[in-house]
């Protein structure tokens, strides 16, 4: 790997600072850095530069990124939602449209815009089986040396209301998902214990991670995440479980939300928020007090769910702010973490940061301070991943 | 004015037209329509075309657009943040930064993004007068013949609780300010009787409209909004009242509501909304169905009061329908029509739109459908006012 100095650049708004990137690693920041023979010299002045952004939370195999744009035509609720995504799917493979291609499209997307991470929940079901999983490992491997991507075996059409598909994500993970998902255990699958039970078997079997969609809300939600709580500690999955959504914790009373979040702390379990427009935000502060880590995510994006998002995680921060009326840089910035350092807790990142050390993984940004990063999420100007350039305006 | 002829552009994602444009008006609209001679063509095709977009709750005299980045430092509170923007103002006169440079940097955004009409509160007070008016005033004829610009002589600092504000709206009236303001006559002037009849006294004396921030909710603002009702059926001002905010609307039970959109209705009451990210979203469904015109308006725009905001009504279009949950091609598009038809029918204006006779005020986004439009807010490729190109990619 070749030697880089970026000069000039402000880490996350902090004063210029050269970096030198050496074996794809930041190794020193410091002022009028010299630069060693043989080094590339980038120009970052007056750019403020911003971690390698992370979505913890996405749906590669869902976009329809790089198509034309196609109108939503789904009817309300979960499960219109899925019978309009099998209809869609057919029609796409019907058109020849692989997985492959659209989740490339929009790995595309992602890197220009910064993101050194993704971890993506990919479809698993009896109808397709395995053929969404195949086709994001085609396009994950393409991208290789510019995002770094982890896959959820995700049963998007339910797990024991679909017999088959719990031995489905057991041979997922077998042909590669790095961790097993959930949807729903109640308000889906109706049969939570067991639905949570068959999950963490398979993911304690084979020594992974969880990551377990939970919308239901109110009690029922909150029932849920105990019964996950108690499972993480049974089996001694601690620090390896995320529930995505989680929309129960903006919704519980003051003393039932303490309650969960001592479980969640007690047992390292994470969460993602795809900070959603029409649901009660999460209560972010409580959060981040009790030592919960919390990533950002896109969610689908541009797919037969949602016609939103464009995988830029500073843009997805700015809902996330504007959401929860925040002006202040500070609480903007909080925002931000969410999208660096939150999913880097999640997703278990090592080296993920601007200090010496660390990975190489950032983005420049044109911007005064963090906050008008948020504000503004102008295009970034560059993006290093592991030291190489891999976009640049 | 010359003739335009714009060929092959979709109006709200329809069939491709052809739009003849003299004398600042769209004559015809149609397929190969042949171009006169000494028209200018322009190729529009693979174009959306949308109406002008209007701005029906602007701040121009508060942008600190143009200028870097200022991290937001006010406290919490309404009194908090009036107290902030007086220091911060002090800060920019000293600075010789004036509200006529401010304003005019923030028109020429707004201009590119397709506005066509704008309504401003312009804060009037007894620290400043008539200041800021006048400096609106001079931005607003400097973009005169490329966005139409209403103003509303707004007591941003009070009115009774100031004495000498009513006085000044007044000559703030005089002086060329086309609507009379107010500003949550219970929670911050603490005496709404006497609040609203200074301000429709001063509207009736010289026939002019009134636009009245109400940001109470609750009871409290219900309770404000039928003396609004009230003063307006009795002054005969019925179709020149408007509201902005009105969160109240989203908080009153269903019977209550019922009772208060009855009467804006009768009085022709219309209101604007800013599509709050932190408040409950007005319910703009039974607004609709009861006949009341709402308008979208970006508020302040990256000033004292808060960091957000850009003037692309577009951008604006899809937060509200995004807060709402929209997905489908209709609700997106009911979004959208907020920032045109309906700021148009809160500014009561006269031939907006994309038919025949319409003034020739429109803009071009590179988008398949009013959706897509909305989701991607993408950067206008060409906008038009009455006929003549103001901003092009």
């Amino acid at each position: 790997m070749s030697t880089l100095l970026l000069t000039g650049v402000r880490p996350l708004g902090g004063p210029a600072s050269d970096l030198l990137v050496e074996g794809g690693r930041i190794t020193r920041v410091g002022e009028g850095l010299a630069a060693p023979e043989g080094a590339t010299v980038v120009d970052g002045r007056d750019q403020l530069a911003v971690p390698g952004l992370v979505d913890a939370h996405a749906h590669l195999d869902k976009t329809l990124w790089g198509l034309p744009w196609r109108p939503h035509t789904a009817g309300d609720g979960l499960a219109a939602l899925i019978d309009n995504e099998h209809r869609g799917r057919a029609e796409l493979r019907r058109q020849g449209v692989t997985v492959a291609q659209r989740a490339t499209a929009l790995l595309g997307a992602y890197v220009a815009a910064g993101t050194s991470h993704i971890r993506s929940h990919v479809d698993v079901d009896t109808a397709a089986g395995l053929d969404s999983l195949h086709g994001v490992m085609e396009a994950r491997d393409a991208f290789a040396d510019r995002v770094q991507v982890e896959l959820v075996a995700f049963p998007q059409s339910g797990l024991l209301v679909r017999p088959g598909t719990v031995e489905l994500l057991e041979a997922a993970v077998r042909a590669g998902a790095d961790l097993v998902g959930g949807l729903d255990p109640a308000g889906f699958d109706h049969r939570p214990a067991e639905h949570l039970d068959a999950i963490f078997a398979i993911a304690a079997r084979h020594g992974r991670g969880l990551d377990i969609h939970l919308h239901d809300g109110g009690e029922l939600g909150a029932f849920t995440i105990d019964l996950i709580i108690e499972r993480t500690r049974a089996l001694g999955l601690a620090g390896m479980v995320t529930i995505s959504h989680a929309f129960a914790l903006a919704e519980v009373p003051g003393p039932r939300l303490e309650g969960l979040l001592e479980g969640l702390a007690g047992q390292r379990i994470s969460l993602t928020t795809v900070a959603p427009g029409n649901r009660p935000p999460l209560p972010l502060a409580r959060l981040a007090a009790a030592g919960v880590t919390v990533g950002l995510g896109c969610d689908g994006i541009r797919d037969l769910w949602s016609p939103w998002g464009d995988g830029d995680l500073l843009g997805r921060a700015a809902l996330l702010a504007w959401r929860a009326g925040a002006r202040r840089d500070q609480d903007l910035a909080a925002a931000l973490e969410l999208a660096t350092t939150g999913g880097a807790g999640v997703l278990g990142l090592d080296g993920h940061g601007l200090e010496p050390g660390c990975w190489a993984d950032l983005a420049l940004v044109p911007a005064a301070t963090v906050g008008e990063a948020v504000v503004a999420h102008p295009p970034r100007s560059l993006v290093l991943k592991r030291g190489r350039v891999v976009a640049r305006a």
